[in-house]
């Protein structure tokens, strides 16, 4: 059973306040072992990824090849069934349209006096994809992840995924193949990230390193940064469904276990304005947990972290919503749109009754990779953005410099750095420099 | 004197790697008082921020208010240099008006099969502003800092700013005022991040911390993030000119002593073509060093890190412009436009010999907050998205989830996530879920 939270108890603030700062992971220290694999990785190269790739994931890369070969991609394909292949090809082309969408405009212009000013937006060079191995490995992810930087223009995109004794799940591949992705390796943990990060004989270095991975992985990514860039490190999934009385409670109570069965610190919220309607979400829940798959991950996670909140009326869900920020929100609601422009804090909000998350998962076109643990009120999904870089582009003749110059001239005297007012000094033959 | 590198030497590839890869930065290790720090905050509040502040700015808070009076910041903007004050309404002015144009727009849209997608942005709810105390208290970056905030439309700005005694610099509140930065508390170092990053009696949190700082500032930030967001942690300045012989010697070697002087980590590179014109910005620095005022500094960031390199031809500077990636690059020559298209990584370029990347430092426009340390290959200045954050919307409709659920059940089988595929199935019929 999950938590039970009213909004009209008198101690409701301070149980609201504890229950937005309980930690759901448990974070391992791995920090140690993760240095001693990358300077390892930078100081050897493959020798070193071939000796971790042979321990931790049983692969002898004397008799396999690193890298995937063209031939294996096309068999992976053969080997998808036609349905899945199918519908990672509606996924891809719905992603990439609505991705193409994100693509920033350069602002190249010259303000009311002449000078010209700009942003310029160039993809990234080379950005490296972590894609996990064994029952983590989600064809889904690789579009979501390998897709945006494809619409970015990144010339080049690595991907990297452990294979246990060699095999890759042909999902992966196909997924792969539908985004354009051609160079992959098998190899996982923090030896790959060191790889992508340092580069080897076999592995050019890249830029950037993205995608999500166990703790080795996370580690790996917060060590190499500064290298490289880094995505953001995921926390549990989390979901939170705001629901009136006239939904059916079978359909949230669904929705709920979506996303408990990830993890066990996934978090499933239900806030409604109706006892009756969350005792039955409640039941149902309990119901369906009978006959699911991953009923023991799901049931752990609504137990420990799932929580039904009772409001006096609707509208006192949203500053609740704010605070708890979720990285997915449902409004499953007559009229919802009131209360979509209300809400500013959630990384992405689906929209009426016939919106389950799981679409956003896998076709709805947005991305389902999202800021996690109450991070969206102060970050954002990846998208195209993430995968480009701006350049600021400053361009003053002698007459624009005569007329700013002096302001900076000032400026730099009273923070007492004389030799950037000299650089400007001396372009006006006010003083020379020296 | 600094590095000579020659393109035409044969190991010169070899240099240039080493180059690229030589570390300016002693990085200290101060996380264990950090954390000490951020933990006794958070457990004290006001009370642990009072007794660090008398500790490490010997100010007290029995005697002195934390906040800052609306009062003393007039007295400041009465304090200040009427020309400095003057420039610094230039700069906001043209700071304000080139952020606006970063301002993104929403996109909400029905695709083709009439489903509803969406970008939305928002501004972040509140942010913290660290301004460091003593000589680098800068009033410029309190503009670059605050102004793309105030345009991204966050509402409360919090600045903190250490007080040795209890003085501010008066030009950094006069620049304060002019962002429009009212809620000023005079505190810093690692407790003045913890403050704003969990909130005390008198500092209520915020949502994301930004600025620059000492050693502890940055260990600070870095062990903060994930419950703020944060910026990103700068590294030693630095510039690469690009320079043809139809330079003055003299303006080239100010410009690369601006940058010297802010920092012993500090790098100025000259790239030309023309070896006597290398050797003549060389005796311009040598010269300029002898009268200026932080010629230690500056002598002693050209000795240990500044670098002529000598190319054969102009257009070979541009692959080494790329894997540099310097935070500002100056191309003072006589048709810089063509070589401004085929720079893919800068963090700001400053075109032409009349803009001098000190403009960019005050008053051009473009923000000064860039990447350093070869980071441009991978990520952007300071600009107004990173004071919003983006929430996708998806809205389907029963027949559009009619026609997309299918392939969203087969990814999700395809994963081994039945409650995904029951979440979708129970609202098609296609089976109940338990």
């Amino acid at each position: 059973m999950a938590i039970r939270l009213n909004y009209l108890d008198g101690n409701f603030e301070q149980q609201f306040a504890a229950f937005l700062t309980t930690k759901r992971e448990v974070s391992e220290d791995v920090n140690a072992a993760v240095k001693a694999i990358i300077d390892d990785v930078r100081l050897r190269g493959d020798e070193a990824v071939a000796e971790y790739s042979a321990r931790f994931d049983g692969i002898d890369f004397a008799t396999t090849q690193m890298r995937v070969s063209a031939e294996e991609i096309d068999a992976a394909i053969q080997a998808v069934e036609p349905e899945v292949l199918g519908a990672l090809k509606v996924a891809a082309v719905r992603i990439e349209s609505h991705h193409a969408r994100q693509r920033p405009k350069d602002d190249i212009y010259e303000d009311t006096m002449g000078v010209g000013l700009g942003s310029r937006w160039t993809a990234i060079d080379a950005v490296g994809l972590y894609v996990p191995g064994g029952t983590a490995s989600y064809p889904s992810s690789v579009l979501m992840n390998a897709l945006p930087a494809k619409v970015a223009g990144v010339e080049r995109i690595v991907m990297v995924v452990p294979a246990n004794g060699g095999k890759i799940n042909p999902a992966v591949l196909a997924a792969a193949r539908l985004a354009g992705v051609e160079e992959i390796y098998r190899i996982g943990g923090a030896q790959a990230v060191a790889a992508l990060a340092y580069g080897t004989a076999t592995i050019a270095p890249v830029a950037k390193v993205v995608g999500p991975g166990n703790a080795y992985v996370a580690a790996a990514k917060r060590q190499v940064f500064g290298t490289v860039g880094i995505d953001m490190i995921a926390g549990p999934s989390e979901v939170l469904v705001i629901a009136d009385r006239d939904n059916d409670p079978d359909w949230i109570a669904a929705d709920l276990l979506a996303q408990a069965e990830h993890d066990v610190g996934a978090q499933s919220i239900l806030i409604t304005d109706d006892a009756a309607f969350g005792e039955a979400v409640e039941a149902a829940v309990e119901r369906q947990l009978k006959t699911l798959p991953r009923a023991e991950t799901a049931s752990a996670s609504w137990r420990d972290f799932g929580a039904i909140i009772l409001v006096p009326d609707l509208d006192k869900s949203i500053p609740l919503a704010n605070r708890i920020a979720a990285e997915h929100l449902e409004l499953a609601l007559a009229d919802p749109e009131p209360m979509v422009a209300k809400i500013r804090n959630a990384g992405a909000i689906f929209v009426g009754r016939h919106t389950p998350e799981v679409i956003g998962d896998y076709v709805g076109g947005s991305n389902h990779v999202l800021p996690t643990a109450r991070s969206a009120r102060f970050s954002s999904g990846l998208g195209v953005l993430d995968y480009m870089k701006r350049t600021s582009i400053l361009r003053l003749d002698a007459e624009q410099l005569r007329i700013l110059g002096p302001a900076a001239i000032a400026l730099a005297r009273s923070e007492g750095l004389e030799a950037h007012a000299r650089s400007v000094a001396i372009r006006l033959n006010l003083g020379d420099a020296g």
